[in-house]
Formats: structure tokens, C-alpha cells, sequence
């Protein structure tokens, strides 16, 4: 795959690197920046005035640039694809395929995302993960063609803790000014 | 202190009694079980065909039984109360009564609360923070007057919890049918 | 395969049912009750007077009855086995492969076990984690020929749990008493 | 008080001056930079061949310029002190003062600050928390004077935090070389 021979000539280690693989990564499951970075100006813009699609957009891209973010994605992504072509064993794969409710390994997953900028992105992940708004209602409804048990979660994830970096950044400014 | 007092008697390491001082300590800060009893019924009404209030109420109990909700509880309500009182130094103090929402440390404890049924409770917390219900938006309104930083997400976190439980019970019951 | 067939009879959302699938899948990674138990003994025999191994083993069924572990138990151990064939894309697959310490996948799933008796077991699980005593060590020795990024840090969340569990319960005793 | 007068003139939320009065919160506890950079290099020596106490101690002050650090060192260190003064109601009070183990409040706010870095500080955290070398002992040993109920989880917490940015940051400069 080309992506696997990416890596061989630059080390993975790299972060910037590994963002870019993880944009592919999202895209590949229909997700895009673009996407994600709505969802942050749909929670963030009455706490910011002036707020612009851009500046969520970088911020999202500054959340994709963290290992642990990466290393969810991969590992969440692959979950999704490998239950779609009936990899796993029972009751593994039942869970999957349902997006079982009891399952949980994806909003623990998701959870290390919203921690990387404290506790303070847990609110409007529960919030996008209940309302799902933008393409989240979109990847809701592929669910039955398609396995997204952990996309869901990821991007909701993503979305909140560039959220909560974009408010920790907001008020760095105000308190320097 | 009446409350001293009792624990005296009784060592105060027995869950039960700890957890009716949890309950005084709620019901001090204008909490009762039956308003947290509502949160989880309007949550978890749409899931659980027959749900009544009292079940709900019972799942409330059950959560109040845990060693880790109840230090959550006396400690949060206690950083409430002394916060009320002015008995902490800057930055602290201002974090605590403006219910700074960079300070995240009412999240953190509230977490800990939620984890106790796994991360299934994680997305009806989230909710419920955002779009404060019920009890939820009378406490908000409070603010100002008082300082209820905790009391928000740790009633937030307890109902949350409480559905989890719900949740968890009701699909062992359908599962084992 | 006889555990999918098993499951078809009876519904896997049957706990119990699903706590002996856990020990299977464990037991099939090399890993039996008594090693978990051994484990258990070793951390908590000085906190608790008259600790049998019988009843640390009793504490790690408990742990293993709740929906959270088994349901990270089977993800992880999953991903254990699917990286040992080769099956995932890079990057993930010579994280997975390596037991790359920046992963921390493999510390978040364990981190959801530990998490269910409270955070007492967090001191614990790092702690096994570290020195890596008894079946640890051995899980450890294998890497190389396996993989086993997830199972390390599966058992040694699980014991963290049960011990964390006993300490709860022995302090309800006596506090009873 | 010096620190809230210091606060008035510029604005408490400008990130490096709370740094600074987290430092001396950390000190007025009998807890110095040095000493912590002395547990991060204790544990990352091995890892990081030609890691320096300097290097360490950079590592421990970033760490101590993120938020959600600097609140939990103010609550928990606000706790501490309150507990020592007599200041809370049972059963809080006596939990606080006899650092009772099934607290878990300090290990739930230790935990925020570990998470900052991502999960791979969770192992070395439960192994300083257990072990408990260098400036860990001294506070353990000052129990009984004094509440150190939360000190020593914050202290174990910024050393494994910190700890964990070098291994990120050792493999980038490798990967990138």
C-alpha cells in the first residue's frame, strides 16, 4: 500500500508525518477537516466572538498533530474496518456491528482524545455524541451499510478538544492582553 | 455537628451511613434524590420501555452506595461551601465563584462519578452539563448568589451514572430472558 | 468456531456467559485465573490479614462478571492477535508489533479496567506494570515471538482491580464490625 | 496576602504568572523544582541516554505552565491545608487527615495531570506513587504533622508528566533525525 511504503522511507516517529496519514485515515471513513471543523464553530462561536471556520480548522489540524490523538484514530478506524469485513470473532464482532451501547471501548477511546486539553472538552463531547449535529447525523445514518462504531466517537472527540483548545487559547489572549 | 456526631457511634466506613450523609449533604445544597430521580427519567425514558420514577429513583441509591461518588460528593460540596465563605486564596477563590470554565477540576471529580458504570454514562453527562434540565437549570440560575461550580456536574455525573446503571440492568434482563 | 456457536444458543449478552468466554480468551493467551490471583496475593497480602488465595481468585471472577472488562479484555487481546497475523496497516502494525511505548492505547483500555473500583487501583496497576512480578514478567519474556501489547496491561489492570476491590470490601467489614 | 495582591495587578488567567505562583504554592509544602526533576530523571535515566537534572527540570516547568496542572496543585494544596487547619466537617475530615486509602479523590485529581501527556504516564505514576523515592518519602514520612494527603499524588503526577513529554519529545528528535 502506498501508505505503508510512506513510512518506510520517512520513520512513522514523525509527527507531522503521522498527522497527515491520520487526515487520510478520517477521509478514507468520509471525514474531512472541513467536517470536523464546523462542528467546532457550532459549539465554540457564542463563547468567541470573531470566531472563524479557519481558526477551527488549524485547531482541529493542532489536535491531529498529538500522538495520542493519532494513535486512537489508527487503532479506532481499524476497529470500524476490520468488524466490516467480519474479522473478529464473537461476541466481538456482534458488539461492533450494533454499535452495542454496552460496548464502551469507544467512548474510552474517544475520552483519551477530549483529555489531551483537560477536562474542560468532556461537555461538548457528551453534547456532540447525544445531539449529533453536521456530519455526525451523517455517519449516524451509514450505520447499518456500514461499521462506524468508533468513527463517530473519534470525530465527536476531535471536534471537542479542539473546542477546548480554542477556549484555554481565548482566554490566554484576554488575560495577556 | 449532628452529622460528627452520628459518626461517632457508628464508624463512619459503613457505606450506609455514609451514603445518608450523602444524601443530607445533596438535600443542604437544594438537591433531593427526586430531582436527580427526573434527570434520569427524562434521559433514559425513550431507551427503557415501562421506566417509572421510582426505578429510577432506586438506580439513584444504588449510585450513592459507592465509596467514590460519596468522597466526590463531600469533597466538591465542601470546596461549594468554603469557596461561599471566601476561605481560599487567590487564584483559587475567583476560579471557584465565577465558575471559571478553564478551571475543570468540577469535571474532573464528576468523571470519577461517571466511570463507576463505565464510559457509557460519559455522552448523558455531557448532555446534561450542556442543556441543563430539570434540577440542572435551577442550580445554574443559582449562581452568583452561590457558588454551585460543583454542584452542577457532580448532580450531572450522579444521574448520569444512575442511567448507566439502568442501562447496564436493563439488557442483562433481556439478555438472560 | 465453538465459542461463536456457544454464543448463538444462548444470548452473550448473559453476563456470565460472556465472564467464561473472558477466561477462555485469556486462557488461550496463556494466562489462567490462578496467575491473576498470584498477582492479587502479592500486591495485597500486607494490607489484609489472613489473605488466602481462594479469595483473591474469587475477587478476579467478580472483576471479570463486569461488562467494561470483558467487553476491553476482547477488544484488546483481538488486537493482540490480529497484529500477530499481520493484519493491520501501518503505522499501526509495528506499534502494535513493537509494543511502541508512545502506543498508549494499550494503557487507556487497562486504564477503563482499573477505573471500575475507583481510582485506588491506579497506584497498583502502575506498579505491576513497572516491576512486572509473576505471570508479568513471563507475558513480557514472550514478546518477540508474540504480541502482546495489550495483554501485559489487561492482566495487570485486572489484578489492580481485584485487589483494589478487597481493600473496599475489608475496610466495609471492619467498619461494620 | 502577597499572592492575591500580586494577581490584582496583572491578570491571574496570563498562564506563566500562575506558573510561577504554582511553584511557590509547591515550595510554601516543602516541595522544590529540583526535587522533582530529581524523580523525573530517577525514572527516565535509563531511557534517555545523556538525559541531564536540567533537562528534567525544564520538562517539570513546562508541565507546570498547563492549566489544568496548576488547578489541581491549587485544590489539592487548598485541601490539604484546610484539612490541616481543622477546617472540614466528618467524614472529610478524617478521611483527609488519616490520608484514608479508599479517599481516592487525590489519586482521581493526580490523574488529570498524568493524562496531560497521554496515558504513558499512568505506569510511571503508580510506580512512584508505590515506591515512593526521593521527595516522596520525605512527605510520606511528614504524615501524622502534617495533611499530605494530596501533596504526594500531585508531586508523583508532575514528575510521571513530565517524564512522559521527554519520551515523546526523545523519540520525535530520533524520528526526525
Amino acid at each position: 500500500m502506498g501508505l505503508a511504503r510512506a513510512t518506510q522511507k520517512e520513520p512513522y516517529a514523525l509527527n507531522l508525518n503521522l498527522k497527515y496519514l491520520t487526515i487520510e485515515w478520517l477521509q478514507r471513513r468520509g471525514v474531512d477537516l472541513e467536517d470536523i471543523a464546523s462542528l467546532v464553530y457550532t459549539i465554540q462561536k457564542k463563547y468567541v466572538p470573531g470566531l472563524t471556520i479557519e481558526y477551527c480548522r488549524e485547531s482541529v489540524e493542532r489536535v491531529l498533530e498529538k500522538r495520542e490523538v493519532q494513535n486512537a484514530v489508527f487503532t479506532g478506524l481499524s476497529l470500524d474496518e476490520m468488524a466490516e469485513k467480519g474479522l473478529f470473532e464473537e461476541p466481538l464482532s456482534e458488539m461492533l456491528c450494533s454499535d452495542d451501547g454496552l460496548y464502551g471501548i469507544d467512548e474510552v477511546l474517544a475520552l483519551s482524545i477530549v483529555n489531551i486539553y483537560g477536562s474542560i472538552g468532556l461537555t461538548n463531547f457528551g453534547y456532540l455524541d447525544k445531539v449529533k449535529p453536521g456530519i455526525l447525523g451523517k455517519i449516524n445514518q451509514e450505520k447499518g451499510e456500514r461499521v462506524n462504531t468508533f468513527l463517530d466517537d473519534l470525530v465527536a472527540a476531535i471536534a471537542a478538544a479542539a473546542a477546548a483548545r480554542i477556549a484555554h487559547q481565548s482566554r490566554d489572549r484576554r488575560g495577556g492582553g
